[in-house]
């Protein structure tokens, strides 16, 4: 089975990487653009055996994946 | 508006990043994680006022956000 995690800045985290990208979106055209905010997305592939995924993927997060200072997350399973 | 940009690296393409993540996980004792992928996650706030709303996200996609040689993007748009 598959599970996706999405890591997100925590609101009110400066994040200068998405203010670069929303910039240079400005300066190439898209004056639409107004911000950016930039966080990763992680598939991981599990086995499907695994009993509670949903615990496991949650310490994932909190372990190693997200740092949770300034970081959240959320996940989805897929089958 | 707000649109969620999802980028991820092409099937094929060598992720070190993601094996690195997934040897992490398994040394942290999450025997199941087969493999990660890492992509990344950008959402972009837009004025509401734009026309054509997908055909612009899709330059964005082309021309900065993602590298489309190695990576794939998609994108949702959020009213």
């Amino acid at each position: 089975m598959k599970a996706k995690v999405y890591v997100t800045l925590k609101e009110g985290v400066l994040d200068p990487q998405g203010q670069a990208v929303a910039r240079a979106l400005g300066r190439l055209g898209f004056s639409e653009v107004q911000d950016a905010r930039i966080g990763k997305y992680i598939e991981v592939q599990l086995a499907d055996d695994v009993k509670d995924v949903e615990g496991h993927l949650k310490q994932m997060c909190e372990k190693l994946l997200a740092n949770t200072v300034i970081e959240e997350y959320r996940y989805e399973i897929v089958k």
